[in-house]
């Protein structure tokens, strides 16, 4: 069993790896390499030196647990999704190898959530208050898995502008910028651990798009990990959800063409029924309708 | 000489006091009253158990320093403007009168600034990691100024939408809206210490209320303290401004009828002679042009 610094400097020194090469490269093997490595070490050390907490779900229908070390004071991990966790080995493979169509759809979903949540809750329970490399860790993941699925890899903001007199190009900074090329369509693809009212940005940078290059130009697809909160003195877990927000956002700010969740709130589910109706799904399901998405549909 | 602890119990009690009244009545006299007490209070704090640390200014044409405590560790306030602050009982008399207008531009600026620093200074160093009170405090200060010059209070929320089998409204929380009523200018009013990259939400916000309501029904005013940001160990100020963003939130998002700021950036000044022209200007002019903002000008 490695201790906990060997642990924090083995994938402190795997992170910094995968930053740097997913920046230049965001779909090589190379990339898929790096996630599979941290993954495996961040799973050896949740297995080995962490028990699972129960929490107290207060979400219809999800339970969820936190990691937390067995030694020194009892600090919680994010919550995890029960049903979603499933820390298989054969999984880890299918992603390394891109064949992550291949699995069924809970499978898929599976090996996606437990993916995206063992990096972070390690980090979470090696670090004191560190936010950022979690982002980070989900952006490459998600910026890897759509890049490959795509086949090509983004750019990170977007010339929006260039007036006649205006020797530099106004740039708007976003998460991902996937562009086919003329003619084909191109994907404003921001990427958010949660979004809670955080998500307006998701919209008001989908309509400087709209605005600039006018609409259907770049379509927009927001993937996004979960929505809940964690209370850590009564370890309870809620979805913070504000599908009414969203409803006015869409219709009034700029409508985004997907919204992908790795564990999926029921109150934004319920949006795809809505009016105007939103597609809010699982993003196991990206991986089946990428050739319509590729075709501009 | 009150102890620290002495001040920050008093401040406490009467920022409670400020929340729960401002919330029902933002223009009245009470709210004058207490944020004068609270104002004087803190003043006293920094006057007499704190010293003024120089800090490295990057902004040209303005220095700044912080409040450090006497004793203990040596921890610094956010950074304060030299020019802008100037704790003048005279002046604290003219907004407890209700008088601001009286005083020369400078004279506001100053009083003003001071106003909002006072508190958010002493609570940096009485309180730990306290992000929230100062910008209560801020908003119940500018709640109260614009309450006051508008002659009405402003709702926190605004209903933006009925339809036909819809039971509940939608409604969009905002900081402040005031509605003059019928025939009247309607005013969207967000309050932030800073806007850094989040301002987006500010045009966001407006262009709902323009989507929904018609454009310019809703006039956009936000109010902002500073763009300054300190690194407490190189002890250097920086402001952070994003004109070429701002210039694309106004163009394609929404357009903002004013921007007022209490230490105002020279880079977002210079927005108002722009493309097009943004209404970038401090805070003090506000009571010179508020009988147009009334007519709808």
């Amino acid at each position: 069993m490695p201790s906990a610094l060997k642990t924090l400097a083995r994938l402190s020194r795997d992170y910094i790896a995968l930053k740097k090469l997913a920046s230049s490269d965001a779909g090589c093997d190379g990339v898929a390499q790096l996630i599979k490595r941290i993954t495996e070490t961040s799973q050896d050390f949740l297995q080995s030196s962490c028990t699972q907490v129960p929490l107290i779900s207060k979400v219809p229908g999800k339970r969820y647990f936190s990691f937390s070390t067995r030694r020194g004071k009892q600090k919680l991990s994010r919550a995890v999704n029960e049903n979603l966790y499933l820390p298989e080995s054969s999984y880890v493979e299918h992603f390394a190898a891109g064949t992550v169509k291949d699995l069924s759809e809970l499978n898929r979903s599976r090996l996606l959530y437990t993916l995206a949540m063992s990096y972070c809750c390690a980090s979470d329970l090696l670090r004191s208050q560190d936010q950022k490399s979690p982002a980070t860790f989900f952006e490459c993941l998600n910026g890897h898995l759509v890049a490959q699925m795509l086949g090509m890899n983004p750019s990170r903001q977007v010339e929006v502008l260039r007036l006649e007199n205006d020797e530099e190009a106004s740039t708007l900074p976003t998460d991902f910028i996937f562009d086919l090329g003329r003619g084909r369509p191109k994907f404003h693809v921001p990427i958010k651990i949660s979004t809670r009212e955080r998500v307006i940005q998701v919209f008001a940078h989908q309509r400087v798009l709209d605005g600039v290059h006018g609409f259907g130009t770049f379509k927009g697809i927001l993937i996004c990990l979960t929505e809940t909160k964690l209370d850590h003195t009564r370890r309870e877990v809620v979805e913070i959800c504000l599908p009414k927000q969203w409803n006015l956002y869409q219709r009034f700010i700029a409508p985004m063409h997907r919204f992908y969740y790795y564990d999926l709130p029921e109150k934004y589910a319920a949006l795809s029924f809505g009016d105007p109706p939103m597609n809010v799904i699982p993003l196991s399901k990206f991986f089946d309708e990428v050739s319509e998405l590729r075709a501009g549909r």
